[in-house]
């Protein structure tokens, strides 16, 4: 056997750890039976697998985690030939994934991710943090991580978007995370990452949508308070909602009270967003997630 | 002494259980030094006391059990000559306090109240319940409790609500419970009933105001639903809150089912609520409330 | 053909409006494939399908709810054929279930019990309540309940079991709830509903086993109780635990406090584990539960 | 007036941002109006002001938040003229308190304290890490805090402790934070820091006390899991409970996945009982704690 031959087929027959096959179709009887028929006939081990089907839409989910080896091209052929013509099928590594952060001056949501990356809390490769102020630089660096000053002063929006591209696109992340990013972003820049961006929003959306969330709670005179990760779409606090977790407040807290308690479940929400994103635990569909 | 002279010194100087006081005014120093002073110069006991500063309004809060022999005429004469002179000062009985409940259609809020208040879960009298269609009047009349069927087919909205209202008043009332009564109240029905009128409303206020909140919540997907219990002033869902909760919802869920799983908090917080206004827990201080 | 023909072939062939397929067994390769391409061959419509494996101890359990027209003894006989030897596969219906439930003299589990049965809230026929004492005969009769009051005075265990059983055992119950009866069971009582009799303990387990649970909190000082719900097995407060929740406390709660707030913890800990088990989403496995 | 007068005065009258009065004593009628009674007489503003009285062993506490200029040695010896004899009293600063933590090998709560103490998120001043390994050096001084590796290898453990007690010392620090630190100290140990040494258990204490707490729930079955943050007295897992929190679990966890979820429980409620305690809202209480 020549080397080339030998290449040609490492490439189409890798050796995996795990990976993880996500569905999404049309409901049809027997699916579910084709499915996992065809990971059988490819001596697939299913670690781990769930499905939903949404009567309401006719419209089924699964997520299949696999172990053994295998022929991918081969196996996404023999997949397609078994489901509805319309249907996403992704075969994707369980492993580490790489994202890039965006921040504007507070530290808690960023420190957070800083420091579960740091001690395997996270799965999840921090390729860089970029910053419209230098507030987090130092914290960032920390941990040995590149810190990206992209400064909106003296710029445009569409320019200031255009200099963070420059800086963030080398890095092909996976994912992109708005950890207390507090400018708008426009259509042009979320095009670029369709269902990758990950934003915490301080409220229980859909209350207390836009700006000082905080402050609007205190004077609504709220019990609980909230906070919200979503993927970004066009419209403002409006994306497919991932994760969402309140913590009870009575009348004696002020808005910045609310605004300092607020920043714990802020960090956690937003971290057990990106734990799930990571694990390829949430498909989009619509203005929804399946989260399984 | 004769007979007639210590009739009147009766009627002036009650044994009590327990009495409550509540205070709101404005700040200011030595107000608790004065207001205990005046407690302990009548030989009260103070069994719980607590009090609250709104810093930002300067104003000043206080909620006092006593327990003793008082003169209540001397007793809030002397308080009021320590106090500033706009005040509010209430002295009410700590004991069993009389509600009408309001309904329609739905049994899980109301069958709560009827159940707690037969096993002395819910330390209150149930003297009363009205409804606008008469199908909760079997499960009331187990309990041996009133039912009033006051139908607003053929009556516009000022006769539907002066029909109700001439079945309520008589009972003399503290307070009217909106035990998911589903038709919206008039200022004129309201103003009979000032901070004494506590709603259920199936969802986190401010988010999902208004009409089918759980449809609403189902096209948002959020993973959160919760519910709110407030008291009724001219504005639909935006009177002071008394209490919130929430439950945790998936994808999974129809908009059938979360309205089934949300039953179960709504009748949780109105009961948590009412147990709060019924033990004089609360006031209402503009749009919002400050709960002991 | 003639008509004994025809009725045989009726008893084999119900039309079913939904069934769940309950399956348990050691692990193996393709099983999903195999299960599901059996209920495809049967023209079955799977509604909804989760699977758990316990790679610990290589156990494989499936549920399956089903749709379709169904001939169960080819179904179950052909997936015998294709599941390893040693398993428990389990066909039922997902119709309403029948339960007896025991008492003592607390109001507040049977009471929430009754009223959800009532309104719907749980799909359960509650076929009798069973009490050592008498106090709950009124309550049980307003929801036209049979009431059977089994006084423990002048019997030894053995014959107050026997007296219950003699009770029990004729409404033929899927499952028997001990909603606070405070009586602990022999293994002679236990044995004769394996897996079937649920008990509400009122602290989490395995915290404050046995008597006073509450004062034992009390005394410990602790931040948090709560309630669990678990199938009873001979030891006591030993079975597998199928659902727990609690709720904060604190210093300024009394051993009497803390036990009034558990008892909404306790019913409604309980109600959600029946509605659990009523749905057949409750597997048993050594002194565990999948709870799907 | 000569300068060394005008330095005693200094001394005895100084100028406070914040102090917090915490009186613990047998109650008795008049408390609170004496106590505020003193307070209003030394011209200082009640900005927040608690009571809790412990009816059942007729125990009085109270935790004061004073503004003003105050003599303290005045102040406090006409507060000790109006209370019963035996009282604990104690005046102090509101601001930052100084902490050792001591740590082995486990960084989510260190690395949690760290973060929140570098962004302002929890009001204190990190003197010294002390660990029985050298792990967790680089992360700490990352935030240039010094660390002290004071191994257990070849040393007794009243040698051991001793080490660490020569390093500890020095800092004077107002509590000592026991940050997943793995061994059990001795009373000897103990005795120098009363009340002053908090602990994270991770576990809901009582249930799982001493060692592999995630696996006894795992292999009991329990469906929440949860810490506990207490202070440290002669006996393992059994001192007074500062707070508590708990974590939603199912069957599908591994002893190791429950250890996983649960370092974020434990880190966060380490995070706020050590912000209670900071703050001064706890009072220790028999083997209890008064948590204001």
């Amino acid at each position: 056997m020549s080397l080339s031959t030998a290449v040609v087929k490492d490439a189409a027959q890798s050796v995996l750890s795990r990976k993880i096959l996500i569905i999404d179709c049309a409901d049809a009887q027997g699916l579910i039976a084709k499915i996992t028929g065809v990971c059988f006939a490819h001596h697939l081990n299913i670690i781990k697998n769930t499905e939903f089907v949404d009567h309401a839409h006719g419209r089924f989910f699964m997520r299949t985690e696999l172990e053994g080896t295998i022929n991918e091209v081969a196996f996404l052929a023999e997949l397609k030939s078994v489901l509805p013509t319309q249907n996403h099928t992704k075969l994707v590594d369980a492993g580490k994934k790489r994202v890039v952060i965006m921040v504007t001056k507070e530290a808690h949501c960023l420190g957070d991710l800083l420091m579960k990356s740091y001690y395997g809390g996270l799965n999840v490769e921090i390729a860089a943090v970029v910053g419209n102020y230098d507030v987090l630089q130092n914290l960032t660096e920390k941990f040995d991580i590149p810190f990206h000053y992209v400064s909106h002063e003296g710029l445009n929006r569409e320019e200031h978007e255009q200099a963070m591209l420059n800086v963030i696109t080398p890095y092909q992340p996976h994912y992109v995370v708005l950890a207390k990013f507090m400018r708008v972003l426009t259509p042009n820049f979320v095009q670029q990452f369709p269902d990758q961006i990950i934003n915490i929003h301080h409220s229980f959306l859909p209350a207390f949508i836009g700006a000082s969330p905080y402050k609007q709670a205190w004077e609504r005179g709220v019990k609980i308070i909230g906070a919200t990760a979503h993927f970004v779409n066009n419209c403002l606090d409006e994306g497919p909602i991932i994760k969402q977790d309140v913590i009870s407040v009575d009348h004696s807290y002020s808005a910045e009270e609310l605004a300092h308690q607020g920043r714990d479940v802020e960090k956690s929400v937003l971290s057990k967003a990106l734990q799930l994103v990571l694990n390829e635990q949430v498909v989009v569909y619509g203005n929804k997630t399946v989260v399984f």
